[in-house]
């Protein structure tokens, strides 16, 4: 079993008023992880993937849970493995972490879509396979 | 049981390369939900309640699914309803639609804190109050 | 010469972590503002622009003066003049004001391009007759 | 004479439907630099400015033209030097460049201020000693 890991800071952009990191921004850096683990992993950039091929990854599902805030400069670790795999679409399970303490947990759902039907199409075999070798072990 | 509703349009900065809303978007929509609901309802806008009195309402978790695309020009139809209204926390139920198309349904959690500590505080009696007035019937 | 004027509201999105708004928030709250106006007063929407007819209108260039700064639930109130409007090109000046304090004035070059090709196209008629009826008077 | 240079990458938030950087967001990517400028090189951590010390440096004005449009997956490489430094603002000129193609060159007035009176304040001496050490030489 693979785990993706990258790091990322927290900067001023990413806070609001009350010093901490504003919710949405926050997914905007899972946005990020998932884009680098399909440019990195994957093989296939979103540039590649959405404006030469007109296909895309959108989350059909996103579940988080924030465990405790995280504040300017602070560094983030972040994991992504998988969960079920299915045809066109996939589980991820999105952690971020300072110096050990979880900031949050986040799983969704990937749906493999082509953009100008905004339909569903089965992941490339070779994507497939990939998003299998992250998969989390089952408890 | 009353609903609060209101209208906002996808702006073009709402959306991604793929045309439609990008998701971390939608969330900063929510949030104007939320943030116009405690203005216009409880009577209580965030500038008050952040500066002012250094108290906040950060998300502890929020889950969304995505039913439908949304794209440039549409206009959105929103609804804020409450679940449980705890001591220091309420969830919040708030969905988006288009023309009758249901497009996202949020469920969120709510945490009543202070800042400076960024620990939890119950709620004011009269936004206990207001918030249960919202509570959606259950079934 | 006409002047086209709407109002907005310093959201909790808007603002930094110094209780102020983050200056390229600021210019979100613009392309709103000419985003609205194509829409309202041009009669071109962003969406009918975009995505239907691959037509888009990017800054060239843009200068913005920050007078003072804004802060959370601050009524902002926006004008929007032209000035040169070329063949394919318009200056505008876009200033917002609270409780008739100067915040923010902002001048950019709007260019008519064909997306696609990324490439200048001439205003329509009917949209350069607009662009012109707004046109400050020169001193 | 010294130069700040870092690299980024154009990510999917960054982008618009018409599939290019949405201005706005290449501020965000200009704020990016001046906060690593100051994290890295004067040793001023944003955080450390900000929350711990109720400092700031937000742009009193700013001017960026737009030469060429950057696309999903750009590498951008990025360049910082500073222009005339007073007692308590400095001039900075930033810019992105593709493949040796100019894609933005930004120049603003960063003004140190003390945000509980938001009011300016004169740089510490060994901040203006570093700025100065990033003066671009005047042709």
């Amino acid at each position: 079993m693979a785990i993706y890991a990258q790091r990322s800071t927290v900067m001023f952009q990413h806070c609001d008023p009350a010093g901490i990191v504003f919710y949405p921004r926050y997914f905007e850096m899972v946005n990020v992880v998932v884009e680098q683990f399909f440019d990195e992993v994957v093989g296939w950039s979103f540039g590649q993937m959405h404006v030469t091929e007109r296909m895309g990854v959108p989350m059909g599902r996103i579940a988080a849970e924030f465990h405790a805030p995280s504040r300017l400069d602070d560094r983030l670790d972040w994991t992504l493995v998988t969960g079920r795999v299915g045809r066109a679409s996939a589980e991820v399970v999105i952690r971020a972490a300072c110096k050990g303490e979880a900031r949050m947990t986040v799983r969704g759902t990937l749906v493999m879509v082509a953009l100008d039907e905004m339909a569903a199409r089965p992941w490339p075999d070779r994507v497939r396979a990939v998003l299998k070798d992250y998969a989390e072990e089952q408890a």
